[in-house]
């Protein structure tokens, strides 16, 4: 069946996925705040900042008005950035009151909003009332959007408290190429998103300072034990963390050196001062905030995280991070679960 | 405290394991059956074809004679291949009974014995009576031998029902670049140890058919999802596989060129004919075998593991590769867990 679904976000993850969903034959209107991109989007039918090579379907229609993105809708995709979400969600309460809409909300962003250290489907039920929502979905997964430009094989997991929503979800986005799979760990699956990231940057991290295969798996295998355990005092079903959102996730960002976190924990692993990376990278490195939300959450809850504490001595208290891996390695013998 | 320790078996991995205990201070045997290699270990503190300049302590001594290296010995290490462990066991058997020794015993292969599917601390029970052995434990993780000859960074598991024999080859390896968790689950660890060998192969294949990170980190989580399955049947822990002997050793092996079985299935994707990459190869691939025990243990325990079976269709009966990826693809929308 045909819906309606405005895709909130153009970048490249958000304008793949609203490229995809439109190849479903859905009627999909993809908003961005840039009125440029809007129009090289509706005239040439490129992202080319975003995705190279790739032209969409003259049938997808980008619009800079979000109520007009938003009529009529059957369903939101936020594929905003962390830090706009809010905003963004609050702009789309406002509407959605208006039209009196009640659609299906789905997020496939990656992050924990800063300060309050809240999850984005909380935000998203903060900002949006019950009564212009039905479920909140989460889609994540292993997924550089270049793979899917290119019809290559990706596998991602929609969670929803909902079991309705994230079967909706799921026929949305299914096609030959791209497979998803329902999950009802909303908590699970946002944490295991967002805190890849530290593992991301500890990877590059070893790499910078010369380690190898083994040291790397180490490090991605411990570190998802450790997200694992703040995840699951959350309310996490610790399964999750096996899954696509959790180790497959963990994989993609960390063994590519595509991943910005990776790149940015190699330079630090080379010698590199943290503001020079920060300056290079020209673009947030996610993984700086969330390390200092994660360490700060696993203080505040007494979960044991020496990884993220390792990486957060490494990055805010100026600790050296050969000491810091050595220190990790001395602690006691212990059993692995 | 100083132990007496036999190591069997010399290949790379044995004479690493074999130099980590020596570094750490015990009196350390290593058995080949091989003498022209235990000449050149004794002589020249060498082993060259198994590890490149590498020079190994004068104090670790090799022997031909299995019943001088298990002249009062306080633990064995079995490091044989999978083919051989039954028989190597039975002959230590004989002696301990001989010398009437009670040494613990501990195992660092990987596979399931062929024709019987047995585990291989089973074989080690099977063969080697109670009034004979302490403790049985496996030791398994993601370790390239060569990084660890390096001094790199690796982490182990040491997996054993007997809490006190964990413990006990824990501390026998424990150094600051070796480090060695304790878990209790012999089942989980020896299955994933074994079964990795699968997705190591279809990561390859896929490499070789030119699919992106993406497909390959989906391969491996959705490969490590049907692995737990099978291994929960047997009354493995499901925790086991988001584990060193799990996911850690997944990484290492699927996602490394250096992996035979992950070669192996590259040149398959490439095209090449199954006989023609054996020949290549000239060493054994346990993926193959250990791809058609675990098929046939699905099978028989009515455990859906769809990627193995694709993989089996591929090898044994001769189905395209394409259209068998084409098939996993097109299944019907599921659950993730």
């Amino acid at each position: 069946m045909s819906e309606k679904i405005a895709v909130l976000g153009a970048g490249s993850w958000g304008s793949i996925l609203a490229s995809v969903l439109d190849e479903n034959g859905h009627d999909v209107r993809l908003w961005s705040y840039n009125p440029k991109q809007v129009e090289e989007l509706n005239t040439q039918h490129t992202n080319a900042h975003y995705i190279k090579d790739y032209t969409f379907s003259p049938s997808l229609v980008a619009y800079s008005d979000l109520a007009s993105a938003l009529d009529g809708v059957d369903a939101i995709l936020f594929v905003v950035p962390t830090k706009a979400i809010r905003s963004v969600a609050g702009n789309v309460a406002a509407i959605l009151k208006e039209k009196n809409l009640q659609p299906q909300l789905i997020h496939a962003s990656k992050g924990i909003e800063q300060k309050t250290y809240k999850r984005l489907s909380q935000v998203l039920e903060e900002e949006i009332p019950e009564s212009n929502r039905k479920g909140v979905t989460v889609l994540s997964g292993p997924s550089h959007a270049e793979d899917v430009a290119r019809k290559d094989i990706t596998l991602v997991t929609a969670a929803s408290a909902n079991p309705e929503s994230a079967k909706f979800v799921q026929k949305l986005f299914m096609t030959p190429y791209f497979r998803v799979y329902t999950n009802s760990d909303v908590i699970g699956v946002e944490i295991g998103a967002a805190l890849k990231n530290i593992i991301a940057l500890g990877a590059g991290a070893l790499h910078g300072l010369g380690y190898g295969d083994n040291a790397k798996a180490a490090l991605m295998t411990r570190g998802l034990a450790e997200i694992s355990r703040l995840g699951t005092s959350f309310g996490a079903d610790p399964m999750t963390f096996i899954g696509l959102s959790g180790v497959g996730d963990i994989i993609v960002t960390a063994t590519s050196s595509n991943s910005r976190n990776w790149r940015a924990g190699d330079e630090l692993g080379r010698g590199e001062a943290l503001d020079d990376v920060i300056n290079h990278m020209g673009m947030v490195i996610e993984g700086l905030a969330t390390t200092k939300a994660a360490y700060e959450l696993s203080k505040e809850r007494g979960v044991s995280m020496p990884i993220t504490e390792a990486i957060y001595q490494v990055i805010y208290e100026g600790k050296d991070i050969r000491q810091a891996i050595s220190d990790l390695m001395q602690r006691e013998g212990r059993s692995e679960f």
